[in-house]
């Protein structure tokens, strides 16, 4: 048997990197419910919406009153999404707790995305990086696709690890190593993450999968393995999958929780009350959960009625 | 890295364990197409039907012109689940290339299902032991509640170990760990095997996992790190599960052939052809796949269009 870590912080999503997937707009109200509703389900780490421009994100158009709004418990940690000085400055005097910025380690999806290379891409997120250093707020960097591109297919470790080492280097906290479509297997998972530990130190990094090709708790099994103890999911996986109509994206939080409850993983969260947060915002989304544990907890409590 | 197996042998069981539990009768053409979909999808190993009672399991009322029906494939091994003699001499008679019997290792599950103890049940198949021991032919057992039981809630590792040593010694050239209810998780799984094989050669071990938690192919990699070989599937995810209504049963065998495929495993199925048929025979049911491979492939090839 391998030794796992024996406590795992996750970093809840939903309401950011999942509301922004999803089609239409949730009211505000609706927004702090959700976020509120995790924080008492145990979580202690959540991203709460993202510093973007409006036009692009209309999903994301009401961060300031989502972060000004949320009632902040003791103990947790609100992130925030800001991809530029712009979006840092107004999440910073919106109180956020910190932020995050956005990396890839695919050279066609940066250029798709934001029409420049990997290099200048981390350019320009230096500037986020010394005003939050000035400001004392620590900064969290997603490297997309680290296990496949949507563009090219493949990405290498290598490549992964280059641009890990360069956002660690920047000064950013935490790296989470993003499976942007959810493409990736546990073997490859594992040696993804031994070229990143040539230059980062586990402690750093944190697994961000989906599982689009259902993959992601194993991916997550992986990982622990190899001793990481961060995980990023989404209740209910919020969001979907961009890159396949009708997919999955985010691992769901409550399949997250359930997996590491089994392996005797401390991770604070209370299944039954985040199945109860994940219900309300599926009701709220007038959608099914894509999560099969929140799934399997109603039939057993249909069947019981 | 461990070293996992180079290749696995999936043992498809959509055809009986899937379509026994859904709604509905299925057409005697539906399932032949079916499996014969599934040889020429690259499947060696495939359950084709139930020799049982039809007042109890209508869905299999046609045993015997299903295996008589299907096309044989050179290198395909056809398998029914003979629960008894009767159903083992009509399942000979109709050809069958193996028979499957049926335990638990929960008594609270066998009381409630069989109405009998454990020792009892296995007593029970003694005779098509020997009348299949007689006639050449394999016999395989499922050992169900291997991870936990719907009723008695959890069960040790050394009950599994107890029914696999005694079917062991009875005959059975295969024991499909079966976990009925999809509640296991990976280091659970890996604690159950290493009972297990205290008393059972690896090489008789196969791992039936149900997806009801998001669990199932996680516990596919916990048994490849034991160096289990043999994992049975169901198209589609085939089947739901019958203790919660609306969730998964059997892990969809297009999420275990990606896994298998990713891991370098070879299993000598075409994933794309499998996902046909999936499709195929979820158009028949009138449901969507429960496969997240499936439903990916199909966005993709969506977007694509």
């Amino acid at each position: 048997m391998s030794a796992l870590p024996t406590a795992v912080r996750i970093v809840e999503v939903g309401a950011r990197d999942g509301l922004q997937n999803e089609p239409g707009v949730v009211p505000t109200a609706t927004k702090l419910q959700l976020i509120d509703g995790l924080a008492d389900a145990g979580l202690r780490h959540i991203e709460a919406t993202a510093f973007v421009s409006p036009k692009w994100v209309p999903q994301m158009a009401d961060q300031h009153a989502v972060m000004r709004g949320v009632h902040k418990r003791a103990g947790v940690r609100y992130g925030a999404l800001t991809p530029n000085l712009k979006g840092f400055e107004a999440a910073l005097a919106a109180g956020v707790d910190e932020v995050a910025v956005f990396g890839a380690a695919s050279e066609a999806f940066t250029q798709k995305n934001i029409n420049c290379s990997i290099a200048e891409s981390l350019k320009r997120f230096e500037a986020v990086l010394e005003a939050a250093q000035a400001a004392g707020i620590p900064v969290r960097c997603y490297v997309s696709c680290a296990l496949g591109c949507p563009y090219q297919g493949e990405v290498s470790p290598q490549a992964v690890a280059d641009v890990a080492a360069a956002v660690h280097q920047m000064g950013c906290y935490e790296i989470a190593l993003s499976d942007t479509i959810g493409v990736g297997t546990p073997e490859q998972t594992k040696r993804m993450i031994e070229a990143v530990l040539k230059v980062v130190p586990i402690g750093k990094l944190a697994g961000h999968y989906h599982d689009t090709y259902a993959q992601a708790l194993g991916n997550v099994y992986a990982s622990l393995q190899m001793g990481m103890s961060v995980f990023d999911s989404s209740v209910a996986g919020l969001g979907g999958c961009p890159y396949a109509d009708g997919a999955s994206g985010n691992v769901a939080s409550e399949d997250l929780v359930y997996l590491l409850q089994g392996l005797g993983i401390e991770t604070g969260v209370d299944l039954d009350r985040l199945a109860t947060v994940g219900s309300f915002i599926c009701a709220e989304l007038g959608r099914p959960t894509r999560s099969r544990v929140a799934q399997a907890l109603a039939g057993k409590r249909a069947q019981r009625a």
